[in-house]
């Protein structure tokens, strides 16, 4: 079990990962978060009946009374129905400004659950615990949000959690399919921020139906250790926090458009990621092995070719001049000097639109 | 002219008060807020007609393409819908992060616009444009909140402003009835914090109708002027803000049973302050001439009686304690030990059906 503690300017907490480290988690609360007038767990239905007994046996010796809803699975979650049956429930129940939100599940519960203590009579505490790994990019950052249909993760607010605990254990009963969404990021904080661990992934991760309980505490606290230095430079997104959004501002359009579930968020950010890097290599002289690492990704069962998903590429271009990080009629693309050191670059309608379809005819 | 400046923890902003002074709006975002995308002006239908083009004339030199949102008047336009809304017609005008929202109206315009200025795109910039003397309460403070139909305020959060101008012209078209609304929140500011204040009241205002240009910013500056000094020690409302809520509780409570809209907010709290000074003198032993007040405020209009509006106690106790500030069973009262001396004091259901019916027997 590895405790790292997260500081942001407007909160320190702590992060803990490991095998059963939820069976630590009551004592947190009532060591730590005192008084506490109810607990509120918000899960999904596709997590509910993998891990909600499990959480509730930990809590009921100490709290009783426990209120649970459960929300649809996926990105279903983060609809304005759903945020506001969310507030719904809590009122019904009297949940109040010294109860306690669990956001237990993926990283669309966390952002659901997050955004609901953000704003439940102006904000209440909450606990973030991941049960994808995905979510160990979402869970550490206090980024909460839901979607709108013009585009993902526009309403929403920066509010950190309390504490963050990460199960490692919950990780091995995950498809497949997963594993890819959320080993993206890992990628992603390597590339961005640290050499060493992206040759250390290169080396020590070839499938990832095989990764251990310590390579996986390895990769989560590696990855969350990455974002908590950028994130506490710049906790409200005004500066260089951007760079985390590496590969998600082609990533966040493809996922808009196909509709959100079609592809996972880390597939659809390294199909971002990859185009990303052929720009850095163009436009940024990055010397890189694109080769090694295109045949790495299709090892792990990354799929690259977009031209499957009939996206016309000036919808896509459409979606990223709605990126919350665009603020012109110029595109922002986050890309690498060299790897560990990005840099950002605008793009015109004109480029980008040319460097698509280049990108579209090789994939 | 004044301008005072109001300190939080996450903020110092300016607020400038007096006739005409909206002509420096301009110019003060010019100098200070730049760059600014665009401009976004969200005001209510009973606003528009009268000041809105005002305001676009003041702007349109310096800024082209101003998008305007107009929602419904008073508390129906702190509703999800509406909310859902602005944030599609800002989504469709591809409003960014640099956009600025003008939030143009009285409290329910300023508290709405200041949640989608919380939420859009995980929270951009505002000014308030209050257009009534109620909203020289909230349009300090940061709070910014829609409504849940079981309860005022519920959904919402801390934003502040990056100023507030404060025209005193656009009060002088007000009917009395929002006269009287917004001067209870300044007869609120003075019992809890200033004596002197409230004795000045008595003797300067005997009637809404001919408050002339002195006064009126006098009040304002002053109401203002307490209620900074409170937020400044406790922005999030964890503490000593409380006492702000004054008169509060017992008046959302009848806010919410008559249904909004039915009794200007000031003339709950009106109602809701007697009963607390009433409380204050039996349990806290407050010296206080009881019908010097009540002579003075039935002179300025206000009606008293609560019994005309057929609502049930116990309905008004249920949602007492569904309050944001109630956390256990028993129900949060500020009271008045000494005129600007306000401490809280919990009572239980029983204590409460029996004060209450103790009051509405008299009223």
């Amino acid at each position: 079990m590895k405790e790292l503690t997260i500081q942001t300017s407007s909160k320190t907490y702590p992060v803990i990962v490991g095998d059963d480290c939820l069976t630590t988690l009551a004592d947190f609360i009532q060591n730590q978060l005192q008084p506490i007038s109810r607990i509120w767990i918000i899960t999904d239905k596709n997590v509910a009946p993998l891990y909600l007994e499990n959480v509730k046996n930990q809590l009921e010796p100490y709290f009783s009374n426990i209120l649970v809803t459960v929300v649809p699975g996926g990105e279903h979650a983060k609809t304005f129905s759903v945020f506001e049956q969310c507030h719904e429930d809590g009122l019904k129940a009297n949940i109040n400004r010294k109860s306690l939100i669990l956001a237990l599940g993926g990283g669309a519960v966390g952002d659901l659950a997050g955004f609901v203590a953000a704003t439940y009579m102006r904000g209440i505490r909450f606990i973030g615990i991941p049960t994808t790994l995905l979510a160990h990019d979402s869970a550490v950052g206090g980024k909460v949000a839901i979607n709108h249909k013009l585009g993902k993760n526009m309403i929403g607010a920066f509010h950190q959690p309390e504490a963050v605990f990460y199960d490692t254990k919950f990780l091995y009963s995950l498809p497949e399919k997963e594993w890819r969404s959320g080993f993206a990021e890992a990628i992603k904080h390597a590339l961005i921020q640290d050499g060493s661990f992206y040759e250390w992934m290169l080396e020590n991760v070839t499938r990832l139906d095989n990764i251990n309980s310590d390579k996986l505490t390895y990769i989560i606290t590696k990855g969350i250790s990455i974002k908590a230095t950028v994130v506490k430079q710049d906790e409200r997104e005004t500066g260089i926090r951007e760079i985390l959004n590496f590969g998600h501002t082609l990533g966040h359009s493809i996922e808009n458009n196909l509709g959100y579930g079609k592809i996972t968020h880390g597939e659809a950010v390294m199909i971002g990621m990859l185009f990303a890097l052929k720009l850095s290599i163009e436009k940024c002289g990055l010397t890189f092995d694109l080769n090694r690492f295109e045949t790495w990704v299709k090892q792990l069962g990354y799929e690259l070719s977009i031209s499957r998903c009939n996206i016309q590429i000036q919808k896509l271009i459409e979606s990223m001049k709605k990126d919350k990080k665009t603020t012109g009629k110029e595109v922002t693309f986050v890309l690498l000097k060299q790897i560990g050191e990005p840099i950002t670059m605008k793009f015109s309608e004109e480029e980008l639109l040319h460097s698509l379809m280049n990108y579209f005819e090789q994939f």
